[in-house]
């Protein structure tokens, strides 16, 4: 499929399964967080997901080609954003998987089944938005701070959207993990599993990310910590492993 | 001084100062949970302090030779443990500065001034009470089960204990890492530090300390993993460095 890259735009090779996902140079590109988080994300055959805040759409795309899911739909606020993720979908010849829908999530349940949904998936922005500095009119600052969207926001809409023991899946800063938490509970979202990323052996923890289970019972399991670089400074098995290329 | 030890009792070199502990063979034994608690707990000079679920005395004794607090008091339900605390109190010669209480921590705050102290510290019992084989007069099962106190029994009344600012210091389960958090918020002790530790490098976490300050601002630091033993299977320097072995 010929697909019309923009200014700024490249074609990224996912190196998983022949896709391929468009960024811009200028905006937030997704990270290793992106990554991580799709690979935690132990969705069953044939689930109906949500991505909140899909940005490029790179967790519904990866995700196409590790679990055998039957319709995503990545929600993303930005027209710009959501529109080269929609080629992007195109890209990969997934329309027909997944949706890309050009809404505040803080309205997603108005264009969403509620309490349909097996799992929801969200990398939302990590950063408080009570800095004076940032452009709200800015895409990355958009993509980094709670500036359409708070923590309260995205567990809020996904416990709406899930069923009874569906799954939602996040990935955050461990700064905010008692604000998580309690914001879960809040919503009977029970956190049921946790893994800790440190970039190596000793450092304290860069990320956290978690699965919450609705209305499930309260019994939170740990996860082997996942460190990103070894002693030799480079990427670790583990790592190589999530990215395919062990 | 001349101390009377009693059957199945023998006294412990603590290697910090020249303190001692007595120790009943036949009871729950004071473990490293209690001595890295003890080091975790960074008290300042002249702190007014309680030690909820003190049993053998550990933590105020170990906590003498370490930090230069004015007044501590241990309280401890079961009348046989507080009893030998009191024994290894005097071991020591520290009657002006450590108490022990024979109470129920429910009844704490009936006994010592609420929104007084500087610092509280508990060592709890881990395990949840709901099994159906514990034998609830077993000196074991009370150290080691939710029998008398419930976490949220420990948790509120340190929150009525500590005066605005106060910090609350805590060693337990991981798995029960939501409870702690939540129940930690609802009762205005706000977690601003945490740390984990592990077995070895690569291991889940077997153990959480955590830091709760009265009133604090939302603001959770982490501290460096720590790892309990090497790749070669001895204790780490870390370790060493707590037990003043270095």
């Amino acid at each position: 499929m010929n697909i019309e890259l923009k200014e700024n735009e490249k074609i990224e090779d996912l190196q998983c399964n022949g896709l391929k996902i468009i960024q811009n140079k200028k905006w937030f590109c997704f990270g290793m967080d992106a990554v991580l988080l799709t690979n935690y994300c132990n969705v069953k055959n044939n689930s109906k997901i949500v991505d909140l805040g899909t940005g490029t759409g790179i967790i519904p795309i990866l995700l196409s080609g590790k679990r055998n899911y039957s319709k995503a739909y990545g929600v993303e606020i930005q027209t710009e954003v959501a529109e080269m993720a929609k080629r992007s979908v195109e890209l990969n010849n997934l329309q027909e998987k997944i949706e890309i829908l050009n809404i505040d999530l803080n309205e997603a349940t108005n264009h969403l089944e509620p309490h349909y949904f097996d799992a929801v998936i969200s990398n939302p922005p990590y950063k408080l938005s009570n800095s004076g500095i940032i452009n709200p009119t800015d895409q990355k600052a958009i993509s980094r701070h709670e500036i359409k969207c708070s923590l309260e926001d995205v567990i809020r809409t996904a416990a709406t959207l899930l069923k009874q023991y569906g799954n939602f899946y996040m990935i955050h800063r461990p700064e905010r993990l008692a604000d998580i938490i309690c914001l879960l509970r809040q919503y009977k979202l029970e956190p049921k599993q946790i893994r800790f990323i440190h970039s190596k052996v000793g450092d304290k923890p860069k990320m956290i990310m978690i699965r919450a289970s609705k209305h499930g019972k309260p019994e939170l399991k740990f996860d082997n910590p996942l460190y990103i670089y070894g002693d030799d400074g480079k990427y670790t098995d583990d790592v190589y492993k999530i990215y395919g290329m062990e």
